[in-house]
C-alpha cells in the first residue's frame, strides 16, 4: 500500500519507515527535513506541516497515513502552549479535514503515553486510566485523540492511537528528557557531564524503537479504531540507565544532580496487555539488549 | 469581592451577574456585547475576547473570574473546527497565561455537560464518565478544561469547573439547539412553525438558570478544583416541552419534523450527586415551574 508518513525523517520515524519498505510498501515522507533521510526507495516532501497546500498534495494517491509530526517536547511545551496548539492541534485538525474531503479516512497517530495519563493512580497504566496531563503536550495530543475519535465516529475514519512509552535505539538523537539514553550515550563517549533533574531514582518505561516500527505495522492493518500503549511494561530508573551506558561504553560519566522539576512524574510504566491482545503484537528486545545494541550503533558513528 | 464575568451579557451570564448584585460583589462584564448589558451597578468592557489588551486590563485588580465566553455552538461547530479552536482554546490558554502573569489564581469556567460525554454508556451521566465527545464544541470544552487542571496542579490555580446540562429560563433568546425552549416559546408566540430534527423523543436535561446562578456562587465560594455537573437530574423530551409550552401559551404549535442529525444523542441526563455534596447546592426551581415563569416573562416582552 501506499503510505504517507509525517515525520518520518526523526529517529523513531526512520525505522518505521525502514519496516514499511522491508513489507515492499510504497513510502512518502513529509517533513521540513524530509530531504534528510537516506533510505532507498523513499519518496520525500520537505515542507512545514503548516504548509496545507504541499500537505494536500501529498495526500493525493495515499491510502494510509502515519502521523508523527510534533512541534514541541514534553518538557519545554509549557513555556509557550499557545505555539503548542498552533503547531500540533491546529494543524493536524487541518489534515482531518483534507483527508475527510479527499475521502482518506485511515490514519495511525502518534500520542504519547508518558504525557496523557498524568500523575498515575495505578501502575502499570492501562488505557482507561484517568487523562490528566501535567504539560501542554499532553493536552494537546489528548485533544488530538478526541478529534480522531470524532471523526471515527462521525465520519466512518479508522483512527488508530498508539501511545508509545520512551521510544530507544540506535540512531537516537540527544533532545534533551525525550531522549535520555542517547543524550547520555553522547555524555559518555563525549566525556561531558550528564544533568539530571532529580536523585536519578524516577523511572521510565522505555521500548525499542524497532519494536514501536513493529507495532505501526500491526496498527496500520488493524480494521477499526482504537488507542494502544505501546510499552516494555517494565521500569528502569535514570541511574540504571547511567550504570548500563558506563558498563557498554567503559566509560565513567559525571552527573550533575539538579533539583527535579514540577512536570517530572516519579514513575510511569505502562500496561501493554491491549496491543498484546488485539493488535497481536509484543515488544521482543529486552532492556539490556537495546541498550548494547544502541551503544554499538553510537560507537559507529561516534 | 471583585468579580470578571467573560460573557456576561448573554442569557445565562445575565442571571449571574444579577446574583452576583444581589450579594453586593463588584461586577465587571467583559464581552463583545457587555454595553449592552441592563443591570444597574455593573462596569462593561465591550471587547471581542481575541483582544488581549482590553482583557488583560480588565483582570487588574479582580479577585476572581467566571468565564462563560464561547465563539461556537455545539449544533455547528464541526463546520469549522479551527475556528473553534481559535476562538475559544487559544484565547481561553492566553487569558490563563496573563492570568498567570498577575498572580491571578481562581476561575469559575462554564464546560459543557450537554458535550463533553459523548455517547452515555450509563444514564445519568456522573462526572467520572468517559470523555468521547462528537462535536469540536465539546472536545474544545474538554481541552480548556484539561489546560485548566494542569494550571491547578503546576502554578497552583483554583480552577471550579461547571458541566451545565441545557440551562433555560426568563430572557433566552432563540438560538437554535442551545435554546429550544425559547425557540419553541418564540414559534408559539410567533405562530411560526417549528422545526425539530428527529421524532422528538430526544430527551435532555434542563436546569432552570437562577439554579445555575446560584451554582456560580457556590463555585465561586468553593476552595479547591473539581468540576461539577449542573442539572436537574431528569429527562425531559422535545415533543413533553412542545406540549407544556402549547398548554402555558394556549397556542398550537405547527411542528415540521426533519430528518435526525449524526451528532444528535437519545438521551442525556447528568447526576447532579457531586455538586449536591460538595457545593451544597441542588436545583429549587422545578420544570414545570422554570417553564411557566420562562412563559410568562415571554408574554411580557412579546
Amino acid at each position: 500500500m501506499k503510505v504517507l508518513v509525517l515525520g518520518g525523517s526523526g529517529f523513531l520515524g526512520k525505522h518505521i519507515v525502514r519496516k514499511l519498505i522491508e513489507d515492499s510498501h510504497q513510502v512518502t515522507v513529509f517533513g521540513r527535513q524530509a530531504d534528510k533521510i537516506d533510505i532507498p526507495g523513499v519518496k520525500t516532501v520537505s515542507a512545514d506541516f503548516s504548509d496545507t497546500l504541499s500537505l494536500s498534495e501529498s495526500l493525493i494517491g495515499v491510502d494510509k497515513v502515519v502521523h508523527l509530526i510534533s512541534t514541541s517536547v514534553p518538557s519545554t511545551s509549557n513555556r509557550d502552549p499557545i505555539s503548542d496548539i498552533q503547531g500540533n492541534l491546529v494543524n493536524t485538525v487541518k489534515l482531518l479535514e483534507m483527508m475527510k474531503q479527499s475521502g482518506l479516512k485511515d490514519i495511525v497517530y502518534f500520542s504519547s503515553g508518558g504525557t496523557v495519563y498524568g500523575h498515575p493512580q495505578t501502575i502499570p497504566i492501562s488505557e482507561s486510566h484517568a487523562n490528566a496531563p501535567v504539560c501542554s503536550y499532553g493536552v494537546v495530543k489528548l485533544a488530538i485523540e478526541k478529534y480522531l475519535h470524532m471523526y471515527s465516529d462521525l465520519y466512518d475514519f479508522n483512527t488508530v492511537i498508539l501511545r508509545p512509552s520512551n521510544p530507544f535505539g540506535p540512531g537516537q538523537t540527544h533532545t534533551g528528557v525525550q531522549g535520555f539514553i542517547g543524550t547520555c550515550i553522547a555524555a559518555a563517549l563525549s566525556d561531558n557531564s550528564l544533568t539530571i533533574w532529580g536523585d536519578g531514582s524516577v523511572k521510565r518505561d522505555y521500548v525499542f524503537a524497532e519494536d514501536v516500527a513493529e507495532a505501526t505495522i500491526s496498527a496500520l492493518n488493524y480494521q477499526g479504531s482504537d488507542n494502544f500503549n505501546i510499552s516494555s511494561g517494565e521500569g528502569v530508573s535514570l541511574n540504571e540507565i547511567i550504570e548500563l551506558v558506563q558498563q557498554e561504553t567503559g566509560k565513567s560519566i559525571t552527573v550533575n544532580y539538579q533539583a527535579k522539576r514540577d512536570f517530572d512524574i516519579p514513575e510511569i510504566i505502562l500496561n501493554n496487555e491491549k496491543a498484546r491482545r488485539l493488535l497481536n503484537w509484543q515488544p521482543s528486545t529486552s532492556f539490556t539488549t537495546g541498550l548494547s545494541l544502541t551503544v554499538r550503533n553510537a560507537l559507529t558513528m561516534s
